[in-house]
């Protein structure tokens, strides 16, 4: 049952927590350390450095929640609610100086996720979305059909990486939704998510990323009017998450394809 | 032979072209006619409205100049200088409410290019070069290896969209292009070409687009120390043009590909 009184609360701490991280992120400005993980990722300190401020700030406000994020142990894990970071998605580009990287904070209550804010400090765009309350870019409210006036012209379908494909072998996935999506972006990160939410992109496929990748992305995009569908891929592994979301005409098709 | 003096003139007009363009933009802001040309790509007033402003304004400061842009007839063909302009490079971007389109402003003598500005109205970023006196990012100075120092991880690539390799039926160069290159960006428009200059991406291969697509990049890419190649595919076609461009190593190993 959605108590509103209750999500609003959670919609106003989580853009709370997205405006803290840019404080964070601000006072790092261009002068920080950088190492590639094994995986041949990146973590600056200052991934680090957000998401120790986010939790802090959550074990002081609901010290019963767990916390699960990109770059340090879970804690309280089993409790109802989860939150979930991302401190930075993107890192390979917010250090390469690509603005379009962003902070990925979400509330799950056991499965449901319950509130997303998907914030870009560099655009000076927050995302944000609660269950029954509507999704936000800034104070406006967004919809997946806010371009719907916009005709003609191929769909916009954002696409994870060859990379991400590359993970489970699946390259030839890609190379057919290309061929039937012919106008595609790979912005990479959260900034594809909320291209979506707000009516920019038709749909986006995501495949072969972590759970705190798109643990603001279901409640954004649902809020917003649009479908959020977890799909298998035929070599998926433990581990990678993959989900089609946006125009609901769009997102049918691109599943099917995933699929096959 | 390279006068700065007037490199400097040019560059300091070409940047105030592109004020001029942000603020025919701005006047617009959200309220625009849209439509769909015969090749699907879209155009709006806006796009017209900012190519009228700037023709009017080269035509006052350098009457015997000739004019090259994707929305008006040519002006004064054959003349010693020619200015190109793309009014806004990524309309289809633009329409759909995402802030990676661009204005293009290039100026060439004779078939070599001078004078180049990019400019970013949504991003507050506006990209210039000229002949001689370096590359700029609004009044910071640029160079393709400016994060050199991150290293690890795979090389990002800038990719054109299946789109347009389509439209010479050469899907398969971009399939070969993300095996080598599995770290993609597929931005479209000018904004993939900044990242490249400010050394964000390591390089692109840009594919059958028009010649104003690339009319500020070349001397962009070159002010910035990096390397432009027009590059042509096996399927080329006239009206269409090519180029990678970025840091010399991995452009060469885009190119042999392409041309393969």
């Amino acid at each position: 049952m959605i108590d509103n009184n209750d999500n609003h609360a959670y919609l106003t701490f989580g853009r709370a927590l997205a405006a803290q991280a840019r404080r964070v992120i601000a006072h790092y400005g261009r002068d920080f350390k950088v190492s590639a993980k094994p995986d041949g990722s990146f973590v600056s300190e200052v991934d680090v450095a957000v998401e120790r401020a986010l939790r802090e700030s959550i074990a002081a406000r609901f010290p019963a929640h767990a916390v699960q994020g990109e770059e340090l142990p879970a804690t309280q894990t089993g409790a109802e609610f989860t939150w979930l970071i991302d401190p930075i998605d993107g890192t390979d580009n917010f250090v390469h100086g690509v603005p379009t990287y962003g902070c990925i904070i979400g509330l799950h209550r056991g499965d449901e996720p319950v509130m997303g804010v998907i914030d870009h400090p560099a655009l000076n765009l927050c995302y944000s979305a609660a269950r029954g309350l509507g999704a936000f870019c800034n104070e406006r409210r967004i919809r997946v059909d806010d371009f719907a006036h916009v005709t003609g012209g191929e769909p916009i379908v954002a696409l994870a990486a060859p990379a991400n494909f590359l993970k489970t072998g699946e390259l030839g996935l890609l190379e057919r939704v290309q061929q039937l999506f012919p106008n595609t972006r790979g912005y990479r990160d959260c900034f594809a998510h909320t291209r979506v939410a707000q009516g920019s992109v038709a749909a986006m496929a995501e495949v072969n990323v972590s759970a705190w990748d798109l643990a603001a992305t279901q409640v954004l995009i649902e809020e917003a009017g649009g479908v959020f569908i977890p799909v298998a891929t035929p070599n998926g592994r433990a581990g990678y998450v993959n989900a089609v979301f946006g125009d609901a005409a769009i997102v049918r098709r691109l599943a099917a394809l995933l699929q096959d």
